[in-house]
């Protein structure tokens, strides 16, 4: 792992396991970093909790806490707590306790909300007070300040009309659906984005999209009007962290360009410095360089796929490439 | 507020808001204080928790460590969110926050127990980190190292059978009982102590017997027998706090002395050096000097209640009471 000391002021995108390797790999590189997570969960346990207390879903923002929590005894016990599941047959089954934590300081700090959702200013110190409670390097901030839902335009979603285009809405039915994502947008359509992440895009001198579910966790980031805004104003570089896999029912047969194209489908304006593929899974290097400069970057190759035949990040391996882009 | 430096070695019992009341005294006047709680409650949260996932029940516990968290903002946020509750229409209302993190522990310091209670070790080592978290003066350990249920002898517990004894299982039933609570014992009958309750008992300078629920949070440590023996060898100095006003159903219309002599029936064996009553709640002074020598002990009379008229201890007036008592 390299060691961080200072290093540029980095904002991560996106949210699920995706976000946890890049953020396992950015807290080795810099002490200066910020990630922007999606809240349109509405599956498992932060689904339940959307629905029972109308909070923001935590679930994301939970492991992207947990990816940044202190490397001592301290840091290290209270990640495995936030990170632990409930198991039984009953109430609390599957239920992520980082979530219950989240989610009672949500409710403590901004009062009673009478079920709308968090009060203004307490999302973001509940999810501070989580990131001491575990010594995080980082900080951790929602990418909207309301539970947003993904609406997907899906062709095929009914196997047996495999033409068919339709509208598919929640993050669970886009990321399981069977037929082909064409497109996401968000219900609200126009949701107030985080202030804190405005402002955390606009400092920063990197941004980096990726890896992660790309319809459901990283795109979703482009759809909110204001937060987009800011990713095309920002004087910070952009980085796209490529995934090392399609993702069966939302990418199945995407190859790397199609990711970008896809991205440049949501957020035409959206100009993309850097492109980060692994070197094993780019099957047609000249039409993804063709796909990189259509977006305005240049095309970096490296090895950061883990050694154990997963398509998981090796989170030392993608540090070392996000440090040598860094200084290039 | 004594300030408390040093001080002697203090082992208060009991449950619920009585133990609460005492440690919010005793942690102002001593900085060697360990609370040995009863780990019998079957009802709310507590009562859900040990039924779905087979732990001990943790909300006497929460309440005792929420009562030594630190004074700094650290302490007092996350005392906050330890006692906070969800309040909803669904699975999650009435659960205290703290419950669920102090079951995570057991369960993940644990290990998988197979739904048979925390591993041996873990119970304490849980505690012992949300103590940490909190900033706790002092130490929380259970009376027992498996969930107890509490069996009363009531007489009329059926009203329309006035004169009638039966038994009646269970803490939230014998508390609530429209009868009159003649005894109580422990199921199973001999649990194993907690072993650094023995501990603590041994090594205390001062044992500090209620406020609190007199049938369910005092006696029951009197029926675990190891811990029983340890109370009655240890070379420590006996308290006995007595309650500001007869508890409805368990203890109506029992006076000062009552509470004694049911303290004597529990434990035969058991000296008490001090009886610590608030002046304005004895009727019958004479009455009650003759059960105090009846224990062995002195009667300290005091002004510890609050001035707002509750049956509630004043932490600072009690305080007072507790440093004279230490200092005679």
């Amino acid at each position: 792992m390299v060691s961080a000391s200072g290093g540029p002021a980095v904002v991560a995108l996106g949210g699920g396991h995706g976000l946890y390797a890049s953020l396992s790999a950015l807290r080795g590189v810099t002490d200066r970093l910020a990630a922007v997570v999606t809240v349109a969960d509405d599956g498992g346990s932060s689904g339940r909790l959307r629905r029972e207390l109308g909070v923001l879903p935590p679930g994301d923002l939970r492991m992207a806490l947990a990816a940044l929590c202190g490397d001592d005894e301290w840091g290290q016990t209270w990640r495995d707590v936030v990170q632990h599941r409930f198991r039984s047959q009953g109430e609390l089954h599957d239920h992520a306790v980082g979530n219950l934590l989240i989610v009672a300081l949500w409710e403590l700090l901004g009062g009673d909300s009478g079920g709308s959702g968090p009060a203004p200013g307490a999302t973001v110190a509940g999810l501070d007070w989580v990131g001491r409670l575990l010594g995080a390097q980082g900080r951790v901030l929602p990418m909207a300040s309301v539970p947003l839902d993904i609406v997907a335009e899906v062709r095929g979603a009914d196997p047996s009309r495999p033409h068919e285009v339709t509208r598919v809405k929640g993050q669970v039915a886009c990321a399981k659906t069977p037929g082909t994502v064409l497109s996401v947008s968000l219900v609200p359509g126009d949701p107030p984005a985080c202030p804190e992440a405005l402002a955390a895009v606009e400092d920063a001198d990197w941004v980096v999209f990726g890896p992660g579910s790309w319809f459901t966790s990283v795109l979703p980031h482009l759809q909110v009007p204001e937060l987009a805004r800011a990713l095309v104003a920002t004087r910070a570089r952009r980085i796209v962290a490529l995934n090392l896999a399609p993702q069966p029912g939302e990418t199945d047969d995407f190859s790397p360009q199609t990711h970008l194209e896809v991205l440049q489908a949501h957020a035409p304006d959206l100009r993309v410095d850097v492109v980060l593929a692994d070197r094993g899974v780019v099957d047609d290097p000249v039409a993804l360089e063709k796909a990189v400069g259509d977006l305005g970057g240049r095309l970096v190759l490296a090895d950061v796929a883990a050694d154990d035949g997963s398509p998981r990040h090796d989170p030392a391996r993608l540090a070392q490439a996000f440090v040598k882009i860094f200084r290039d």
